[in-house]
């Protein structure tokens, strides 16, 4: 049957949290973020129980990039929130539907450009800390962009070893975003590969529309797996936000999944739909 | 035997936290608490190991009242906390003997009205989140507060739906404060109706006596069991507070709580009794 | 086989906390400190998931010295980090070796002594809080020092009691530091008696020596088992810093433990020689 909640983070995932700069002097800089997610329905900490599951890491800024240690946004996750309509937020958040391998990754040296020319990029490596074994559990992961007026382009790889280091699952995403002023236009398209047999696409396109204080997005993602029959799925998002001020806003969302008779992406059951409908207030600090 | 204990949160539950409030024009703003409660004691997190356990959410104030999303004081334990001389702190805290139904409740819509005319109150709606059963689990509470030069009347209501919607919990409460300067005398009544066949009464009688830095605190509490016979109990509290500043205290209390032959409350077995005694210093910054 | 990690708080455990002072007038203060440890690898809470696991307490400071309560830093664990010369942090932390009953004591009343003539001390009483039985569980600490010009001496003391209070286990400790100006020589000496025929002697020696923004540090720690034979271990323990600020450092080092062949000191296995070699970057802000 359909459940009524009172739910958190739907906007946006709440959070808090410590950050700092320290200049070091000759174009070096010292960062740190701490970053607790959590749940204000029951006062609980978020992503599993974690103090700073959101993001826990200490630095090193400079003029040929950043040098980052610790828990941190896979790159591939950080894509998609450029390339989404609904910013990975909201009940249409796209990595619901395409795999952003956990949103997060431990145990993470990641290296960020500088901004040069309109290309930024970041690639991450994860360490699996096997004993004996470099490549299980290792992850790797690689994102670039270019920005040039209005448009965006986005690229986005990322690669995870199982824990015994003889297979990966590996997604390739290649997506943009055109600002045709009144409205953008959003594309995405990955391709996902292993562990095992897995082979599947992911197809998205969207808008979104600004109009004063109110936004209206809208996105559809098709789901096909080249490796099994009646194995598809297909997702509808709507959303609308209104902006109380520049850190409050109110929000809508509706979401719909349908799957296909042998698959279950969101829902209880193979075939079955799963619908999402939300209304919030999101405040920001 | 006895135990001598390091105890933390003895006068009032060790907290610390973030809050805040944006003025969004027009008379509305936006306003947030995440509070967290710990043991000073041993460093736990506090109210079972919730991070932000003693309070979570998020809402709009505005002229016509204030409405609040996520984990919240139940308005009855905010009603016990007026009436109380020892302000449901201390070892008398009135909460040890009648029901605040768990001090706080998740997944909860709170209304609290404007102050008008010396009245204030508030009202509090905790979904239960189970799928196809809107009741179940459900809680409804509320408060009701008269302030007028030496009188304080206050009225408050709470009733928890069990987990399968069959049967509820329900306590109505009556108490007041009247002010005769050199003290304060402090009066309450409680109904508590079900689960199952249980019908108990509260019924506390307590004094205030402020001088100077020092405050001197006693109540007695008396529970009666209308379904049962040899069910009753009584509680004698005392406590003695001496402000150091605004902010810090030094305090020493005690209650004792003597159970009729088939009760125990506070206690190990029935008809036992229970006493506390502490002593300590609190920080408040 | 051999692991490679990226892991947090090599050079000092990662914190993040809140402290206060409040002056309350005639040389009286109030005091507090919630001190929280985690893991930016992981992003998780540290000393076993404790939200205030390294410190929590409230306290009275005055001329004649101050009483602290709640969750505290043993005083052995405080001494160790005067003689150490890894400052109990890096690969060759000094408390890998050297008992300091679990770095931290809870339910503890710590009374700290005013610095005079050069002397400094704090005594420390750990609260079993098993019913009917005072001493069981029990702890009790304490720590002198005595500092003039290039000399610092230092002398500690605890002793544990088990939870049937029927044995303890108890640490003597002698060190000192001499400075050189070029380099600070160390040295400890420690005597470990119980539980049960528990008999073990720890000698350090070590160096230190600061150049500008480098720091070279060695340490060499035996430990002799007076009760068994084949049961003695030998640390050696290598450390480089180079401080980037004031509050920000590069680090590496090296620690080797052999053992005999019936213990396995930070070892797998009875016999095994365990090695650590870390490199890294230390923010504090």
């Amino acid at each position: 049957g359909a459940v009524w909640r009172l739910d958190s983070g739907m906007h946006s995932g709440s959070r808090i949290g410590f950050r700092g700069v320290e200049d070091l002097g000759g174009g070096l800089s010292a960062l740190f973020v701490l970053e607790n997610g959590h749940n204000l329905d029951a006062g609980t900490a978020a992503q599993g129980g974690l103090l700073f599951g959101r993001q826990a890491w200490v630095g090193l800024g400079s003029a040929v990039g950043t040098v980052k240690f610790g828990r941190q946004i896979t790159p591939i996750h950080n894509a998609l929130g450029v390339i989404d309509p609904m910013a990975t937020g909201l009940a249409g958040d796209i990595s619901r539907i395409i795999n952003s391998y956990g949103v997060r990754m431990n145990n993470t040296v990641n290296y960020t450009l500088p901004k040069l020319a309109g290309i930024s990029g970041e690639l991450a490596y994860g360490l699996g800390e096997v004993a004996g074994d470099s490549s299980a559990s290792r992850q790797i992961g690689l994102a670039l962009n270019y920005t040039n007026g209005p448009v965006v382009a986005q690229f986005a790889f990322h690669e995870a070893e199982n824990p015994t280091g003889t297979d990966s699952a590996r997604t390739t995403l290649l997506g943009g975003v055109y600002n045709f002023t009144v409205a953008r236009l959003h594309a995405a398209y990955a391709v996902n590969r292993g562990l095992g047999t897995l082979d599947t696409r992911d197809a998205m396109i969207g808008a979104s529309v600004p109009f004063g204080a109110h936004s209206f997005m809208v996105s559809y993602i098709h789901k096909e797996d080249k490796a099994r029959a009646d194995a598809d799925a297909d997702q509808i998002n709507l959303a609308y936000t209104y902006a109380l001020s520049k850190r409050t806003n109110l929000y809508t969302s509706y979401s719909r999944t349908s799957n296909d008779s042998v698959v279950s992406y969101l829902a209880a059951r193979p075939g079955a739909t799963d619908k999402v409908i939300n209304a919030g207030i999101r405040h920001r600090f």
